[in-house]
């Protein structure tokens, strides 16, 4: 294959500013992270790329789940369609999302199943079965599961058929005891965003429009993408008594009275790694925070002779074992060394590029003789060649990583500030939503869903949250001048 | 809640000579393992103590499939029905046990979806997208997955209409290649169940008539279960060109001709966790080998006053302290300390038993005295209390556990052995299978379907496989007399 076909292989990438939602999917395809399974509807395949991305949130996550007491266990996918009946608002909700087993083993079921869109109702009915008493309290279940929701419009890893999630289902013996764990959970979310998807984000209330059905509140943390969008990115909700009621879970309070318990649920999907790439990737394709990026570091070995080959690949894979040897964030360096004979290097650079691997390091038969490495970042302050020596160099390659995934919060925080803006006049607000573009809006809102639907209405923004960091400030409301008792988040999202 | 109260919630564990079935279910329900889900047919729920035997047996197959250079990936659930009617075999085979979606989104669908009973047609169908040349080749793909059949008999673990599973997907330039990956897989399953399942297995190969729906050769681990039945615990197919023409999935070989794909699929389910349970639990409940036991050690405070109290804690916290910051084959030693107050010791005691936790360490005022805990193994030699020094007590913990996982193996592989017979006599054969009796035999067989049948309606015993390490021995078949290469394996099976 020559060179000329090989560029032609590697495929384009659309910028940014000419069309972000190309983008995104242009990225998806060259980092080989996903596609389409255009033969199942709405549905799509995460190829080994992704799903390393994927399995990296999941390993975090689940440490994280753990730590704060909770348990994993695994509830049937297939849920008897009269258990979403019972739940008055959660059927309204998800009935028009469902799919149906009709059939089974050659024949027609008296009662079909739906394929879960979620879990509250069958781990509901469970939870009636364990728990009893006071002593059984607090219960605190997670599960990583498939889910299905029958989506019209779908978007590779943001919107999807079948995606893949985890959700905590937990029960209490009062509603303060639940609320804190709602809470809590909210904050793991936020925390592991930031910390570890160096994604910032705005915790905050759903408004009563915008709650999950079934919900006695909702509370969500809410991203920015690079073009200003939001994304919903892990919610958690104060159930209240709503299941309890519906499937009778009871217990026996210290006071020896029946009391219906106390829920919560929680989750976050494959749709954190659409947020990912909209958060720190770029025109050149991936960028990924060294926390979840699957490979840390590609050797790329440069040599004309092929009697230079052996002694550049034995010292690219000397500097690849000591690296391997290294720990970051708990997980040891995953490093590449790109032997590939078949590509040459200019290749491989923007082959690594496009997949979004932190840290490239160059070695030559030059470098062999000034023994060191030509070290290029992915982005940020790290994307200028530096010569790094061969003494100390694991050092440098962590403190560079832990540095990369700092700056790339801060990026994202800076870009975040921009991209804010407090308003109060209508007209103003309006002009921030034309033609696709967006931004976080803070203005005042009085608290009706009339208003919340006119601003829908009008520009396609949607109140996001009401967070839970924001200065309580007597104000009108910008779309009817009543009193407003703090400002919201608007914006357009996903 | 007085003692006699707890006696009973303890519930009884019908004892393995009386009726081992009725053993099973009660050490799933004793050691909290799982529960039907009887309102979803055949399904089960998997408690939070069995769902984390199945977390440690993926995370040491995942590392495993890893180190073999395999990718995790994730394909869609829902497979069209027109894909499992490409190959004939596979139809015939899986058509059955089907779940069928007809309607989604509100409406009927145009052509209604299965849900996947395994995978290897959606998986060939983007096999055929992704691969063109030789170049490609090997493509190593694996999924962690739920699957459902649609069984009319199930048991839990080891048989449910839904299962969690592993199934490896691979595709190959030639024959030989794909026959090496088939059996190196293969392997590595026998080497998980002996070293960290502690659960001895023959390797061998399937007759035509128990071959994988779709295969041109299917490779299994058979496991003795304490009753001498049979367990299935892993496959491995060698599947030819079969899918490769079903789906059209062609690659350019080197020398430029177009040729379809060879492919191999294989598989281990939770139906291991049922394995295990049959393998090494006891009339007293669940004995977990450490290397998969959730909680390697239980640390049981023993105190009279309440004045007491404060002191054996303390200890018993240093104690657990600094056993957590020991690592036994790869992962850090997981100890409870068992501080309930609304509990005595003897219930905590058995509590823990019944759930398998390896080692028990119990301490009290005069153990405070002594600086001493007394350490009582779960089973086997260790099964007699011990007073241990604090001095050295982690390397003490450690060496009886690697012991105990070691002890385990070795007692399996002497029930194994005890229970094994050559036979050659077809009604001596017969004598060994009535009234629920099973063992292994190993006898000739011509290798006509035939015989195999009348062995199967004679005694339910079934031809478990064709072992790989056999004497190339001649002889005549047990049933009708004609020659026979070497003996082949039979035994009841699950």
């Amino acid at each position: 294959m020559s060179q000329a076909d090989k560029m032609q292989e590697r495929g384009t990438i659309t910028p940014r500013a000419e069309n972000y939602s190309q983008w995104y999917l242009d990225v998806i395809r060259e980092a080989d992270l996903a596609e389409p399974a255009e033969v199942v509807k709405g549905c799509m395949v995460i190829k080994p790329n992704g799903y390393s991305i994927w399995q990296q949130i999941q390993r975090d996550l689940d440490d994280r789940f753990k730590e704060t007491g909770h348990k994993n266990a695994y509830f049937p996918m297939l849920i008897p369609m009269s258990f979403i009946e019972k739940e008055a608002e959660h059927v309204e909700g998800f009935s028009p999302e469902l799919a149906v087993v009709t059939h089974a083993g050659g024949k027609k079921l008296e009662e079909p199943y739906v394929i879960r869109p979620t879990s509250e109702t069958i781990i509901g009915y469970f939870f009636s079965k364990w728990i009893q008493s006071w002593r059984d309290l607090p219960l605190l279940i997670n599960q990583w599961a498939n889910v299905m929701r029958w989506e019209l419009k779908t978007r590779m890893f943001l919107r999807t058929g079948e995606f893949l999630w985890q959700e905590g289902h937990t029960a209490h013996a009062s509603h303060d005891e639940a609320m804190v764990e709602a809470q809590k959970m909210l904050g793991v979310y936020a925390d592991f965003a930031e910390q570890v998807m160096a994604m910032p984000v705005v915790k905050g209330d759903k408004s009563e429009t915008e709650k999950f059905a079934g919900a006695e509140r909702s509370m969500t943390i809410e991203a920015m993408m690079q073009n200003g969008m939001a994304l919903q990115s892990g919610t958690s909700h104060d159930l209240g008594q709503n299941f309890g009621r519906a499937f009778d879970v009871r217990f026996q309070n210290r006071d020896g009275e029946l009391e219906y318990v106390w829920q919560t649920s929680w989750g976050v999907s494959t749709r954190l790694v659409g947020g990912l790439i909209m958060t720190h990737s770029d025109d050149s394709g991936l960028v990924l925070p060294p926390r979840l990026a699957p490979v840390h570091v590609v050797i790329v070995p440069i040599y004309r002779k092929a009697a230079q080959r052996a002694e550049v690949l034995g010292a690219a894979e000397k500097i690849a074992a000591e690296l391997r040897a290294q720990t970051l964030y708990g997980r040891r360096l995953d490093v590449e060394v790109d032997d590939r004979e078949e590509y040459k290097p200019g290749y491989k650079f923007y082959y690594w590029e496009r997949r979004g691997v932190p840290l490239r390091l160059e070695l030559g038969p030059r470098d062999m003789e000034s023994r060191q490495v030509m070290a290029r970042g992915r982005t940020g302050t790290f994307a200028e060649k530096q010569a790094w020596s061969w003494d100390g160099l694991s050092e440098k390659v962590l403190s560079m990583l832990e540095a990369m995934q700092g700056e790339l919060l801060e990026s994202a925080r800076a870009r975040r500030e921009e991209m804010s803006v407090q308003v109060d006049d209508y007209d103003q607000f309006k002009s921030y939503y034309g033609e696709g573009r967006s931004r976080f809006s803070y203005a005042h809102w009085c608290g009706d869903a009339a208003c919340e639907a006119k601003i829908k209405e009008d520009t396609k923004a949607t109140i996001r949250c009401i967070p839970w960091e924001r200065e309580e400030e007597s104000g009108s409301c910008m779309v009817c001048g009543k009193p407003s008792k703090g400002r919201v988040l608007i914006a357009k999202a996903y």
